[in-house]
């Protein structure tokens, strides 16, 4: 597995559930699975997504699992606070995954695959857990997606730093485009997959989104690579700083931010 | 006005007709005029929105105008070929519109302010035209917004001498992200602009949109720049060959290719 890029403190998980809440409705209102299905959440982080689907469908059983024993702790919290009886929980590395062949209806997927070297593989892996006629959701962002007003070099470079470190971590935080291929080429047949882009479109009219996703949740992101990024020598500390104001622009009444989800189901 | 970038033969007429069958949908679907009211199209070209529109509203009148009388002549004939009998062409230049104001119910812009050099001035100029409670529907595209898989750094060179050669002629192919600024700053209300991207995806699972869109719209788009960019010492031919080779790359059965269209509804 590669290393994961965002990190695990305090301020990385309020973050994360910003951005489940922000979102919860444009990723997952049609996230929804019969009652009595079994569903395998695979890379649950902290729950973040967990919470929205087990509470959306209450009747469903969960299994999510997640590499990190920490994480899954938080993730094991946050469900025993929010009185969510319909998950456990398990560590596994998704590609040493022990679980029976088609164990499983469904299987879900976000945000996990732009952290992978090898995305496909685990697909394949997963593919073999679904029964026939079962789902994998996946959805994952786009970073070449973002749309800035006022555009600005600098804020694209410090985009470009989450870019390239993803990239050195094994990841791709392009990833998002490449959902229909990726499944595909996991085995799934080409006329089973469905791929919806779901568009943040943020604009002056917007003040939740400026500050639920625009602000905490894109912002918060690149600028926690602040660090790394520095270290790494891509940008000076300078302009790093810089570029956040100039992205943090696009957050006043008369500036636009545009980021693309991707939303992928495929029937196996 | 600003020169009009995209040129006007005969197969940059199919293409236009080509994009306007295939995007009718998803950029009209919502074009809805209550009958009897009195529709103004400001820069109507050759009438490839124009059809569209007034087929779907045949309780309304609309003008259609436009700087071209080349364009208009054309425009005229199609409409005619079509049977469409709700629309009346008038020539004129947008900045110097000769109609009184309050004259009409809505106004409906198309892939227009991408060309002009003050597309605030003509919105304002447009607003004065609408009768209170009337609507103005702006729709652009955004060439920023372009994904691909494979991603390609000389696709994206030939893309951005379109980018470029529309910004030499005074206009911008980067407008779509900025339609509610535009409009919040013609006057319109901020909590009157109502702004959806409409991002059309296409993947191997969609060999209509390969054609019409990725093959037939966008690339054919593109490489009417050709000579103009490199004349212009943007790009050398074989460069610009290749790069639509490499955009081409992007209808293949396991390519994806992305686009979003802004579309602005302001209400007066």
């Amino acid at each position: 597995m590669a290393d994961y890029v965002h990190g695990y403190d305090e301020q990385e998980r309020r973050r994360l559930s910003d951005q489940a809440a922000t979102l919860a409705e444009l990723l997952h209102a049609d996230t929804c699975f019969a009652a009595s299905s079994s569903v395998l959440e695979a890379g649950c982080g902290t729950g973040a997504q967990t919470l929205i689907v087990a509470q959306q469908n209450p009747g469903a059983t969960f299994t999510a699992v997640d590499i990190s024993a920490a994480s899954l702790g938080v993730a094991q919290e946050a469900c025993q606070r929010a009185g969510i009886r319909n998950v456990t929980f398990q560590q596994a590395d998704l590609l040493a995954i022990n679980f029976a062949p088609a164990s499983f209806d469904h299987v879900v997927v976000c945000f996990v695959l732009e952290h992978l070297p090898e995305p496909d593989r685990v697909l394949h892996v997963l593919k073999g857990l679904l029964r026939p006629g079962g789902s994998i959701t996946v959805i994952e962002g786009d970073h070449g997606s973002t749309l800035m007003h006022p555009d600005s070099v600098l804020a694209r470079r410090v985009i470009q730093c989450q870019v390239a470190l993803q990239a050195r971590a094994g990841g791709d935080a392009h990833i998002g485009r490449r959902l229909f291929p990726l499944l595909a080429g996991a085995g799934f047949s080409r006329d089973q997959i469905s791929v919806s882009p779901r568009m943040v479109y943020v604009d002056g009219s917007k003040p939740d989104w400026i500050e639920g996703f625009t602000r905490n949740t894109f912002t918060a992101m690149i600028r926690g690579v602040r660090e790394k990024a520095v270290a790494a020598g891509l940008i000076t500390a300078a302009e790093f700083d810089q570029g956040i104001e100039e992205l943090l622009r696009t957050a006043e009444a008369d500036g636009v931010f545009g980021y693309t989800f991707f939303k992928a189901v495929a029937r196996a």
